[in-house]
């Protein structure tokens, strides 16, 4: 039972993904497939990297994870298989892979465009044939070479203290519009004041039901980290506030 | 071979439903998941209960149903497991499960909320966990305590006589516009002529394809109710009608 | 291990794709089903008819491709199972399967439409049984009589010579708005000179990288035919043009 997870930017419309799973069945007809999510923006690595970050380790160790968010392709960005945590990860050097690197050991090996390839489509002609060779049983140190360089991570407002406040970024924005921070739950106190652009959004609730229709609240998510929402609304467009709006909780 | 069944509104752009998807798989790796559908308005549990009359007795009986649209997490709403008709069901205490229990013996324990579960994803922490339970053979019985309750149910306008006509209501919108109604095709003859709102629609046709372009149309639809559509368009925006609207076939 | 792969113009928020669904696995439980997309624009049979014959060849032999999208439904045209190139197809006879049939020995039965089925539904109530019953190892011929007549072609523009140069016309516009054309990459040398509607595109490029944001290029794309983009933007939308547009390729 060999789990392979889809990510990628492709849409559901058009016949990218469905190429996809025709050269990975092909190769490994016994796989279970699974699509993460295909409506990534197109090229925005940093919210793919979020969603990996998410997901990944529900599912069981041994899971191949394809990610193609790749708006690099016929560029030189190279092209990995990654094995962290007992699971295994393929697709562009680019920074989506940031969230596994965590304190883990990484195995990395760097794929080769095979004859033929595509140059625009490389999820197709590159990555799929190896996250197929993995789910046959391949090892990793077959599909190419050990990577020499460091592997891309994105970079972040990581979490720090200023002024009485601990400061973070956001995230992510999910569909119904709430911001998602890297702020974690055990660094926001019950107590604590929460501020986004300056203005205050007050004390941490626990569910969108303890606030009225359209209001403003904040709560640790199910990611388990700060967000920002409004009930049965878009605090995106509330505020105006997207991907990288700096967040405060005032501790004082 | 067990299948469980997806029914959210957790949209698919996000990393909700893979992180079911991977708590399942990591509960029971031999399931078959198939997603129902995951675009049902967000907290719309009339719209989710008519999807799942029309789908749940097409699937093999073992089937298990997890259906996730609920607006009352983190409130005091039950969580449910449910077997009826052969078919298993998880999710919140609603009405969502409404057309499932239809002259049907319920057999149903009320789930415990599992420590750190997440209070506002309960379908990652708390109903997922359970569906993956009964795919690998627990018995309903060993989830939880016999729910003391009664199931709750939906309110519909059911149909009946009034004035030399039958009177039923509009249930469902498609993507299309196409407002379904709860009139099945035995209580509107063929020679019954069809109102919405005051409007006749005229006699029943048997095809999209026996009015012209952007006509209205009455039809008894593919799930067996009588519907009004326009072809090639919407009767919902032509219309303004929507959930509840009142429909009458007249017998004079 | 026998796959079925589902072209749909149904959407996924209704309750149609699993309606179907569950009647594939009731037929042929052990079938995988892959979705190759319902979002084509419904009764949109040139698009359906472009993604099946960029995906099939994809699939192991032996696949069975359910391809519904079938505006005719419930009028006289005839309903269709196929084997070609060792796959098997099942669907509506308008002219879908035409990418299928180039230079193929194709064997056609046409199916009965069972007693009781829906005459607006026959994914669900003949296609769909059919597709289960080819997964369970039925032979062709115990579906239906030998079709008679020859499946319906779509009519393109093929690809000719005309004052220098080697016309063909855009055949699939995807979500980015990329007009997909039938001109193959052995007909567009790499010194020609691409223009469409009269608008000069200028010379061949290998990838989107190659230009600047907002430029227009033309390429030879995935499915090795020339295509005509916006690098981070809609040519359909820049230059106004659609399925049927009239493409050149200058040789001089």
């Amino acid at each position: 039972m060999t789990f392979i997870t889809l990510l990628t930017d492709f849409g559901t419309a058009d016949s990218y993904v469905a190429e996809v799973k025709g050269v990975l069945l092909s190769g490994a007809p016994g796989a279970t497939l699974i699509d993460v999510t295909h409506e990534t923006a197109p090229g925005d690595i940093r919210s793919a990297a979020y969603i990996l970050g998410r997901t990944w380790h529900r599912f069981p160790r041994g899971t191949i994870h394809l990610v193609v968010v790749d708006p690099g392709v016929g560029s030189a960005r190279a092209a990995l298989a990654l094995s962290v945590h007992g699971h295994r990860f393929v697709g562009p050097d680019n920074g989506v892979f940031t969230p596994v690197f965590h304190d883990a050991e990484v195995e990395a090996v760097s794929l080769e465009v095979p004859a033929g390839a595509s140059r625009i489509f490389h999820g197709r002609d590159l990555f799929a044939p190896a996250a197929a060779a993995l789910a046959t049983g391949a090892a990793l140190t077959t599909l190419g070479q050990k990577f020499a360089g460091i592997p891309q991570r994105l970079a972040y407002t990581l979490p720090h203290r200023e002024d009485g406040a601990v400061v973070g970024e956001v995230v992510y924005v999910d569909r119904f519009g709430s911001l998602i921070t890297n702020l974690t739950a055990d660094l926001v106190p019950s107590h604590a004041k929460v501020e986004i652009d300056e203005l205050e959004i007050g004390p941490l609730k626990q569910t969108y039901n303890d606030v009225a229709t359209g209001s403003l609240l904040a709560y640790v998510g199910s990611g388990g980290v700060l967000e920002i929402a409004v009930r049965d609304g878009s605090a995106a467009r509330r505020l105006g506030v997207g991907m990288g709006g700096r967040v405060r909780a005032r501790l004082d």
